[in-house]
């Protein structure tokens, strides 16, 4: 301490801690893109797999280079017997990121990242096993199922659906999904991202980073807000009902969760695209209460606070019109933005140096220990 | 990015990145405090239940509290059942700090934080279990036994080398191992304990929090140096063959690992502290090389480069004359830092802001996707 820059915000909320040529968030009339492109033009023109590439490998693949990955990544879903059997001994009560963070951790030590030139074939790993890894732990826990991880399905969403689900998903579902890991695959210096860069910043392994990334998304001001607005929106009977509700909640100051964001300021770039795939499902499922009550929620918080949805707050109904459980949401989070803080890390590595910032100290002054029997 | 302040340096170094009543670094005239505590009076005064009473509840306890709180502790130290059955999956040839990090994840499961007024006994549990874990998995997959976790030994310390051998440690050998616990047990905003407060900034739990801080302490850079140095020392014949190996070194301009630190500029309060302990066992063992070699290599790096050993470097002597094998040198460290780390979440979690910095853009111009047959 002593003779450190006091920073100005708490949370070094508006400061540089590096670079990147990753992502912009929040930049004035572009939103968000990654690497120079626009997430809705990402979103209308491609496929998950083609902006894991352009985030990983630093562009996006022509058709011989997609094909490619897409066989390479459909061959990295199956999962070692001893991480099954370290999956099949997590209890059913388990929070689902606690498997996650367990299963990515595990995988560490049975393909540990010896050499930073593993670094892509890692992350590739991680990118084709985390459906494996959550829906084999939740069909065995929750259904008492051996499933087979090995599908050949043609996506990442599709395999994860298929697998929670035993069946291959219909195209819109499919195509949900990709647009769905599309929004949440990078998002600059959010706090999972940078856990996974200090983490890189001591040269410890990929494995290590993403772990520690898990760990972070898991805790409720970061991921896990699209399951706070789920479990908040089917409550609410129809739209009517959900204004009532809502403008009690605001009365009484409670905490609503899917709206509003740290660095956005006007509105989340996400929020048209998934809220139009919300629109798809529901007329789909001939849903009539829960887009309805959706719309109604963003139109009261617009009116009243001038909060507006961010890319959680659709992606419930989204992902429920699917049939995806609700604990569920988060893990999807990471199978998506294992893109993000991988390629983080392999920045981070690029430049690095150790990330060791200073503390006030606001503790006792200098002291002696007293004897323990005159405390 | 935008708008955000450009920090003057690197790797946030020399930046306050918020507060801590817990520890000083490198303040003029007194090293090393723990909660005011200088670090030499906690080590001549103090067991190491002591310190982690110190950091962990905020005072030194009296007799009657450090006998409840070792009775605690020592009633902790069991290894659930799906976590010995995880352990003996992992193989032998695993990293040892991946195993930590996956005891530590997989407790998360089975042990699960569910609410922060559990922090204080989910903090103690890891105290207690860390070295059951890492001696449960090490004996298990190197000598094919399943100990005992459940000893009765009096201290941390103690337990671990009991565990490791078999048979309860010598005077010595558990002396130093509290001095060395005591030691490496807080430090302040180094990376693993700023990678433990970005996770609680989250509002995540412990069993996240120090998952990430473990993975984060596994790189080269942060944990790993005692075991750098052993590797290093355990080459030379003699003090005269250590001179003549390191002057070669230094002309090649080879890193030299156990030397200098990032705050410190003069020394490091905790060097001379270990080096007595190390020359105590090196007596004790009869040794005439390697406490020779290594106080030869601390002063030429200090008359060649006007560098100080720092904690690390006396460490890796003085493990080796306890039998330690090299690979759980960081393991240790994490038995000890544990203590810091927890304190430092719940540190966090009083006076909370996500930690969410920004970053300088550095990437493409904004562009549009090409069509992929186009590419």
């Amino acid at each position: 301490m002593a003779e450190g820059k006091v920073l100005s915000g708490a949370g070094l909320r508006g400061q540089i801690a590096g670079k990147t040529a990753l992502s912009t968030v929040g930049v004035s009339g572009s939103g968000l893109t990654y690497r120079g492109y626009d997430i809705q033009d990402l979103a209308d023109n491609c496929e998950f797999e083609e902006v894991a590439h352009l985030i990983l490998k630093g562009h996006l693949p022509n058709s011989a280079e997609l094909v490619e990955y897409k066989s390479r990544l459909r061959s990295l879903r199956g999962l070692p017997n001893a991480l099954k059997e370290v999956l099949e001994r997590i209890p059913k009560s388990a929070h689902p990121m606690d498997v996650m963070r367990t299963g990515c951790s595990v995988l560490g030590n049975l393909e540990t990242e010896e050499d930073f030139k593993q670094q892509g074939a890692a992350a590739d790993r991680l990118l084709a096993i985390f459906p494996s890894i959550i829906c084999y732990w939740y069909r065995y826990s929750h259904d008492g199922l051996r499933i087979n991880e090995n599908t050949d399905d043609d996506s990442v969403g599709g395999h994860f659906l298929h697998m929670l689900r035993g069946e291959k998903p219909k195209t819109l579902h499919a195509q949900t999904m990709n647009v769905s890991l599309i929004l949440y695959a990078e998002h600059e210096f959010n706090a999972s991202t940078f856990t996974a860069r200090v983490c890189a910043s001591t040269l410890s392994d990929m494995h290590s980073c993403v772990t520690g990334a898990i760990g972070t998304l898991r805790g409720p001001l970061h991921g896990g807000a699209n399951e706070a607005a789920m479990d908040m929106i089917e409550n609410f009977r129809d739209a009517d009902h959900a204004e009532q509700e809502m403008l009690g909640m605001l009365e009484r100051k409670e905490k609503i969760m899917g709206f509003g964001h740290a660095i956005y300021k006007e509105s989340d770039p996400r929020n048209a695209i998934i809220k139009l795939w919300s629109e798809k499902l529901a007329n789909d499922v001939g849903d009539k209460t829960l887009y309805p009550v959706s719309v109604r929620c963003e139109e009261v918080m617009w009116r009243e606070k001038k909060l507006f949805c961010n890319a959680d707050f659709f992606h419930a109904s989204a992902y429920h019109f699917m049939d995806i459980p609700t604990k569920l949401f988060t893990p999807i989070f990471v199978m998506s933005r294992l893109t993000g803080w991988a390629a983080h890390v392999m920045e981070q590595r690029a430049d690095n140096r150790i990330i060791r910032p200073s503390a006030e100290y606001t503790g006792p002054e200098p002291r002696k220990v007293t004897a323990i029997d005159k405390r």
